[in-house]
């Protein structure tokens, strides 16, 4: 919807420069804009190219509040968050429509709160509670007692097993299954079968939690996993039973955690991780990409990055990583 | 349900020290015992926490008998494998009613067995069969002569491909794929563009195999992909085409097999292993997290524990990491 | 059907040798060839197999044009190619019935074209368009205003977002998702959250594209996420937002991209591959399984292989390995 800059700056407390009767109404890259858009600038270059670009109005830096600029600026002090909010505030989600369609099938013990949409062939089990506003997408399966709260957006074709618990405003991706049974057996020696050991324990996902696309994350085999609010997964990722990961943590795709690893608030983790059992990854640690914590391990240190399998302190495994090269080269044709 | 300890002793074949009048209805990790709950210990330490803990009855290993416990002991060889059997018997899987719902759509050729349980939205297609007790979860597709064994568990959203054969007590947890076509192609030296081959082949999974969420087994190009009897992957792994998986094998979340490999019975397999083409896993091998075998590669010997990429006998991967890691230190800042 | 290999030959651009009146009636594997099936020698050894195969005839390459074989021989340059040509003529895929089931679900307001599939439970969202001979498969999701072009296979339980394109011919294969949020966020220093940076980007998809099992496709953040003409992602890859993959790539299973990746075409990707944010990967580039290439890196150079982490020249990484295991020899016991 069109709105003045002077508008969406006042919204997300950002500094006018310019003229503020000008309209927008959508946000857009750099790269694409087109009269109408807002685009924002990180830095000096990317200012530059915004000025230059067909958008209208550029939020961006502190230290553009100098420029006599040819199109409206809002200065913030975080430019890609402001933008972010006002994306929110101009191009809001594609809205779902409230009520039940007539295919979906939903147990007379269910409760549902108001303004709930429940789309063609979604199956809402015995005794499911979900809140108010919330989307259940269209092919989605709510096992039994489970718990959803509100403004949840779940996605089509998602499976959520019995009893799990998830918060407010969470999002869940496509195809993503939420409290599946953890991996657990044990052997009898007498004959090299595994029995299942047994998986009943919860799953609950805190408020604010978003799950990538066909995203995994398995119930507690006695007692529960958790994830806390605020935290992000992005797709294919893998959470085994009793894994406990605190608030404001970020995983990438197809990072795996085996069984009751700890993940303290605020750490960063990123792709195709690999964790192992009983790890403990503490508050604001980064882990990068493929790299594989052993199990038991505990890494410490916020902000510390570490790499490599097993992971170690980047710095050390960059000069590893050195000393192996000078050695390859010597080592001749 | 209540049941006395020595009842329960009696039907896991542990030996009973103490009361055995005493009732317990249900399982606990030793931390969340509450009064009726049965736990177990692994060793002394645990043995200790267990009496210590609020639960009723306490499972535990042989050297346990001596005690002279404030709860009724249960003596048995193996305290875990006893404490799977128990929790089957007080916690009996989550019951799904017997029963076609109305929204599941059957085709008039599908031969279905007694006391089978076909859920909302769930399809079966032409030709199928089912054996009795099996359960069709809401929203699984079955493709048009899969043939499911007895006492299966086909959870929600899972999805099965014309002509797969499953054996019985079956379990496939939800957005797992089995059957899709293999990943083979030809490239035409013409065009530079890549042919389908034939993906024509069969998938048969044995008795007693459980499969993970959004795991995916695809089927033979031109030959079998097959999965033998107790089994169990966990989720998120991929199965390629013509990939021959032996008995009681294990394999652990993400680990990826490309095509006709060959894996014996009672090897382990750790997580984001990745395993090249027509590699060959030998009996009873252990493969470590995130190693990587080599195409065409023998891994041999049962127990050796394999590491790294290209995967080693772990006592060799570990002296290169220690060397490294030395040669790293030397190295200065 | 039943098909001379006279006609064969001629289909398929191969030149006879032998009795062209021979019946071939499907197509199989050297070692489970029974009469009626016409199996392919890619090499001398598997020439003599073929001809002492069950098979009936007999595609080879050029070098078996002198022999005085047992049963008839389709000569082809590319033997593979043209028994994969021959299959496509012998063993039609299965075909799906054209017809919209009366449990799907289809708004008033999408177009479809003629000889359309819409099997059970099917989900077809608002001024959602889909071109002739398309096949929606059973409990498959397609958002609002997608556009599927002609002759597609949707197969069950896949879920497309609302906006994404398909071309034509184009094989989505069960769980895949695609169009699914991008993985991004922007942290409020002041709060340690995170926010959503948009994803409103769009998804675009070529023609003759096939999208393995569980794989997931990220629309992009602001632009486009595309996948050309002809390229080929076997099962759970991920395709991170913003991803730009060229025509003619082949990537293996459980392979990751980040965001804003350029693959350009003919790229050759094993399984378990992970990219970096912002890299580049150039034209006939191929790296190895398991290889891990950085941020910002550009892989260069047509036919050369990379592999390990950071990727590096095949030829430098298998010196390094080998130096390494040279120092962990000597460094004893």
């Amino acid at each position: 919807m069109k709105t003045s800059v002077a508008v969406v700056a006042q919204k997300i407390a950002a500094r006018l420069a310019g003229d503020g009767s000008v309209e927008v109404e959508s946000v857009s890259s750099i790269e694409s804009a087109k009269p109408g858009d807002l685009v924002f600038a990180e830095d000096e270059a990317a200012l530059v190219r915004a000025l230059d670009s067909g958008g209208t109005a550029v939020i961006a830096g502190e230290s553009a509040a100098a420029n006599h600029a040819p199109k409206p600026l809002l200065i913030a002090r975080f430019p890609k968050l402001a933008f972010a909010r006002a994306a929110r505030l101009l191009c809001p989600q594609r809205s779902f429509e409230p009520g039940i369609h007539s295919s979906a099938v939903i147990e007379d013990s269910a409760r549902l709160g108001r303004h709930v949409a429940v789309e063609p062939g979604a199956v809402v089990g015995e005794k499911v509670v979900i809140g108010d506003r919330t989307r259940i997408g269209a092919g989605s399966v709510i096992g039994a007692e489970a718990r959803i709260g509100s403004d949840c957006n779940i996605t089509p074709n998602v499976t959520i097993y019995p009893g799990v618990r998830l918060g407010n405003r969470v999002i869940v991706h496509s195809g993503a299954v939420l409290g599946s049974d953890g991996f657990g057996y044990v052997r009898d020696p007498a004959t090299g079968h595994y029995e299942k050991f047994p998986q009943i324990g919860g799953l609950e996902i805190g408020d604010d939690v978003e799950i990538g696309a066909n995203t995994t994350v398995d119930r507690g085999a006695l007692d529960l996993t958790s994830i806390g609010r605020g935290t992000k997964l992005d797709n294919l990722v893998h959470v085994g039973h009793n894994v406990r990961i605190g608030e404001d943590v970020v995983i990438a795709a197809q990072t795996g955690f085996s069984g009751s690893i700890t993940v303290e608030n605020g750490a960063v983790i990123g792709g195709q991780v690999g964790i192992g059992d009983h790890a403990r990854i503490e508050q604001g640690v980064v882990l990068g990409s493929q790299c594989g914590v052993l199990p038991k391990k505990v890494v410490r240190g916020p902000g510390v990055v570490f790499w490599g399998t097993p992971a170690r302190p980047l710095r050390q495994y960059l000069k590893e990583l050195a000393v192996l090269a000078r050695l390859g080269k010597k080592s001749g044709a």
